[in-house]
């Protein structure tokens, strides 16, 4: 029998369909060949991109983790950023932003999973540097960062690479969840925590991270990664944070690179008190036309078999 | 210079990102090769479907639209359709309601765009009567109907049809529009379809209906149609509205199959006070890990442009 289930406190619904449930197995993609011939974001083709923003380690010649802006961006730091409206109908301004791309190593044919915990430790602490400078900058609202990885994540680029967004109003989606917690006079993430890592949900944990697949997964194999403590912002983290959150990811990505899943990752914060997090949507499946029409999702998977998988 | 746009009503964002543009022969597609060995949507295999709900015409042997449960269905008429909370973030119920599979064409080779005038009436006014009967169900309040053209739009099945899925609730999109449409003390898409049929964003008008891309896009060669009046559901429709329908819908559909694109077909109706319009989301490209985290969608084709497209 399947399942309706409601996200824990946004209004968004998922039907867990086991009657066209698959294996893991059967989720099992065939491996990418790579089909760029010259690799720009590859070491000795620097002169390719865009002017570097930053690198890591800073002063080096052999860089670990490069960022630079975008070359095909979908908003430029150029034009009118206030957003007015016309004829009560028409709501717009120019595409205001900074696009930056972070390559997270020099090598083309290493993915995330493959980095050791400190390189993941740096590339997020490439992420809180990223933000903090861009949130600094006029008419930057938000900054959102996330990793598409393969085609079906929507990416033909192979070498591996985090992207940042920055827009001209907080994002929907964040202000959704901040309206939502708002409900509460606690912390609701700080609860469904402690209920999640006593669940059939729950994957990994270390002394100050959980992850968890979600009640109401949108995605076959979704994967959430939570600090223990109510933190904001990547920039409260401490260095045993980042190193734990490095530890917990890579085991995550490893898990998905043996199905050799293409996945989006979502970093997670609010404006106001959203507890920090991390989402993993592996892209399995697609949303059809139920799905948009309804905005109910359905999902083939269990969460508690996907967590079963990640575990095992 | 990229623009973002927000919908007309709801709180959707969308970047049209020109500077990552395409042309529109560079959005088409390879035709798919079909894959079945056997096709049980075809005559002479109606025994191998669950058992049959409705034909037409009604009393045939040589049907041309056929409706059956859908072997594989995401909801179930079984067990318990009332929602509950259990320990204040975990919300459910059985996955409750009916799924259905409506074949348009006896034809495995025929798409929708492919037939006639008539029949793609008769196929409508297939919706309008499941729609109809399924409301009266117990434990139903919604039907959504759409459709699934290609493995882009989440089918793989190539025998031309369309789904109808009920739920035991409204979904989150019907009542966001609705929401949305109670902030105004008139019908505010009797004006926007006002406005752009004198738009650079006109597609396909007729006596009874309009079809423009909307201002905020969220696909490439997105396309909205809508009756000239104010009708709320199909079952209001006059024979004369029927016609002017399909008439409009094939012609965009033929545009679509001349890109070989794949795209989902959204009939959208509401419980109270919304304007029936269908949308029509072509599949070229892929909602990353921006659209996922931010909410807001990048789409690379203006719908200016688009609709230039439709109309030439």
């Amino acid at each position: 029998m399947g399942e309706l289930r409601k996200d824990y406190i946004l209004d968004r619904y998922v039907i867990i369909a086991t009657e066209r449930a698959k294996r893991p197995d059967q989720f099992k993609s065939e491996a990418k060949q790579n089909k760029e011939e010259v690799c720009y974001f590859c070491p000795s083709n620097e002169h390719m991109t865009p002017v570097e923003i930053g690198r890591f380690p800073e002063f080096s010649n052999d860089w670990q983790i490069r960022v630079f802006p975008n070359k095909f961006p979908a908003v430029r730091p150029e034009g009118k950023a206030d957003i007015q409206t016309d004829n009560t109908f028409y709501t717009y301004s120019d595409a205001f932003g900074y696009h930056e791309v972070i390559v997270e190593t020099p090598n083309h044919e290493e993915s995330l999973a493959d980095l050791n915990e400190v390189t993941i430790a740096n590339v997020i602490y490439m992420f809180n540097s990223r933000i903090e400078e861009n949130l600094k900058k006029p008419d930057v609202k938000y900054a959102t960062v996330f990793k598409n990885h393969g085609e079906k994540a929507g990416t033909s680029i192979i070498h591996s690479h985090c992207q940042l967004i920055t827009l001209n109003k907080i994002p929907e989606n964040v202000l959704e969840k901040e309206k939502a917690i708002k409900k509460y006079d606690f912390c609701p993430y700080c609860s469904i925590i402690q209920n999640e890592r006593n669940s059939y949900r729950r994957c990994f944990e270390n002394s100050s991270f959980v992850s968890f697949t979600p009640y109401a997964s949108r995605f076959p194999f979704e994967v959430w990664v939570f600090p223990q403590r109510h933190i904001l912002k990547l920039s409260e983290f401490t260095k045993a944070e980042y190193m734990d959150l490095a530890i917990i990811l890579k085991k995550i990505l490893l898990k998905l690179k043996a199905l050799n899943a293409d996945y989006n990752m979502l970093i997670q914060y609010g404006i106001t008190n959203m507890h920090f997090h991390i989402e993993i949507c592996p892209r399995l499946s697609t949303w059809a036309g139920f799905e948009l029409s309804s905005g109910t999702i359905i999902n083939t998977m269990t969460p508690e078999n996907a967590a079963e998988f990640y575990r095992n």
